[in-house]
């Protein structure tokens, strides 16, 4: 293997974007520019469809300030998709990668992107096409093995933490009600445990976490709301989506989507939740599905989650021409007072599982370990509580007569 | 009537929490501190209950800096209801004005509000009790009449059009599907059609506007998404919470509250139409309900309404000093460009009507026309655009063989 291997580089988006997807590309594209055995940068137009189409958009020629400006954009500025190639496609991969004299890819993605990338790795070394490989960790859900975390995963949670602290602080001002938000990250906790991060006074929410690696009886469900809303008069709910009912199923998965699978896309579960609240405890409930806006909305900006993009983006470059292949770029804490993480690469043969919550931070009543929060912290930034007035109450005068 | 009459001023909250509605409240405060009259600023507790349980914050022995704070957090400081007194419960309400010499009363809120305003208004002239109201508008609806538009609007107008840019960058990232946003506002279509601030590009969302002014059949939805479908092969629909389906019941309202009222609050609009669009067309739709954050969300903020909504809170104290009851601050826009708001004041008795989205401002097929953009662009602020790349293609080497 020459350290020195001339070719084009492509970068590739595959899953669900997130607010930083952008910011490791610019930075990746930017390093790119800086070694001379990189001839050229393309990026693949819907992932893995661009590249089998023979879609690419000229990355290289692109203005450096607006590289750095998209770098800034939420969601994919190369667009992304969701499809596993077919035994039959990979010729078809490696006929445009030749023609090109692609030497270099840069999947960024989640567990499914690494898995694809291992695949194409594998392909290049039986066909003995030199190609280096190597992956760009991305995930709101942090479900990535092998990484203290994977960017996009920090903005996602500043996302919502904020958004159950406001929510939070309308249902304070209008109380007598259940809000009940559900909360991305697929079927592993990380983010809606990272709601947590929206507490700062005693009565703050969210007063009921519900993480996926546990099951929700309606039960327990509804005896946990009666206990909050007894307490404090109303309650604010942070529910996975992935969250399960007793039996396994998703709460309010009712509709079958055109490819018979059972999937959560049109799935209903905080309604269905704020439905069972409703009718069974009589306490009115509505739901909240900020949904996509989660990973995509441009306000909600980890700056630690922007900056480990860029490094990764950066580190993937440097390792590639450095002769690395068949690696993921990976986080490792080193120091978490002050925080710091730094690169490292690991094998993508070890990427084959999505890392669900881990079960010791996770407290005997199903809310979150304080362990949890000193971990995810530094990764979301601060979540400011809104300022609150001093409770100066005025000396009553009157002998009350009713309420 | 004195000018000089000296008393307490009651600040009171009433509806839905703003984003601006601390705003009013602090300018208010600051204002009150100004005159020698007002001998005390208090603030009610969950409006009118505040009022009735007489639960008073002390709000002018608040340190100023405090004040400030409080008027840039989202949510109502003072908590709000949704309340309307019983006939019995008036002379509660002014034994509790006499006990504390209250003379001023600044109800805060929407129509339901102020019609509330007046009756105490009235109540208070025939029991010759010298107390003077002034209403200050709050509404993301924007349905108050009288006045230009309210303070609480533009914010929410900029939050639900970022969402709606925000979750068209993921969906042009990811085609496919559908996307099916819900929107506040009740039953008029003033913040729904703020959404179109999203507008850029040429295929920016929302290519569909629903106002629930207009009624919206099964079959006029599948056909307008299947044509923007064949267009872009995705598509972002825009609807409001209060849309009617052809028979003039709330899509998807499957769920009867507690006291029996058919009640959005736990319906479940754009998942039924999600539900429909993936049924019906085949087209993958999901749903997404941004819902209590369009009133609460921190981080959207427009600068126009914060400023009239200070300024909205500022007039209203000056008025009562200076002599002026049973009304409610409007603002008057005297110049379009540079954009300009001057505060007037209006009647309470003119407030007995919410104001739908003018019909001249809806276009043949149901979108919005450009005037209302002029209208409303300056009330929320900038909705800038995401940078994308250039489109510089790289030429094709072979003959595609798939794709």
């Amino acid at each position: 293997m020459s350290v020195g291997l001339r070719g084009v580089a492509v970068m590739m988006h595959g899953g669900g974007p997130t607010r930083v997807i952008n910011a490791s590309l610019a930075a990746a594209v930017e390093e790119c520019r800086r070694h001379a055995a990189i001839t050229g940068v393309y990026g693949a137009e819907h992932g893995i469809f661009g590249v089998l189409a023979e879609d690419f958009v000229d990355l290289g020629r692109q203005d450096s300030a607006l590289i750095e400006k998209v770098g800034t954009a939420p969601s994919s500025a190369l667009g992304s998709c969701r499809y596993r190639l077919s035994d039959g496609e990979y010729e078809r991969v490696f006929d445009v990668f030749r023609a090109h004299n692609v030497r270099y890819l840069f999947p960024a993605g989640g567990n499914g992107s690494m898995v694809a990338a291992r695949a194409v790795a594998r392909f290049a070394l039986g066909s003995g096409y030199e190609l280096r490989v190597i992956g760009i960790p991305k995930t709101i859900d942090n479900d990535l093995p092998e990484t203290d975390h994977s960017p996009g995963y920090g903005s996602a949670a500043l996302f919502f933490a904020s958004a159950v602290r406001d929510i939070g602080a309308d249902n304070r001002a209008l109380p007598g009600r259940v809000t009940v938000v559900e909360v991305m990250g697929r079927d592993v906790g990380w983010l809606v445990a990272a709601t947590a991060l929206a507490r700062a006074y005693p009565d703050d929410p969210p007063h009921l976490i519900y993480l996926p690696e546990q099951s929700l009886s309606t039960d327990r469900l509804l005896s946990d709301v009666e206990r909050v809303y007894r307490r404090l008069g109303r309650a604010v709910v942070a529910v996975s989506e992935g969250q399960r009912d007793a039996t396994g199923g998703v709460f309010g998965a009712d509709v079958r989507p055109p490819d018979g699978s059972l999937h959560r896309m049109t799935s209903n579960l905080a309604h269905s939740i704020a439905r069972i609240i409703t009718e069974r405890s009589g306490i009115r409930a509505r739901s909240e599905k900020p949904g996509l806006l989660g990973r995509s909305s441009g306000a909600f900006i980890s700056e630690t989650d922007r900056n480990e993009a860029r490094l990764c983006g950066q580190a993937a470059v440097r390792a590639a021409v450095g002769g690395a292949t068949h690696v993921m770029v990976a986080l490792r804490r080193v120091s978490q007072s002050p925080y710091r993480c730094e690169t490292a690469l690991v094998n993508l043969d070890k990427l084959d599982r999505a890392r669900t919550f881990p079960s010791e931070w996770i407290l005997p009543g199903g809310d979150v370990d304080p362990a949890f929060i000193e971990y995810v912290a530094p990764l979301a930034g601060e979540v400011p509580p809104h300022a609150r007035l001093e409770p100066l109450r005025i000396p009553r005068r009157t002998v009350r007569a009713i309420g």
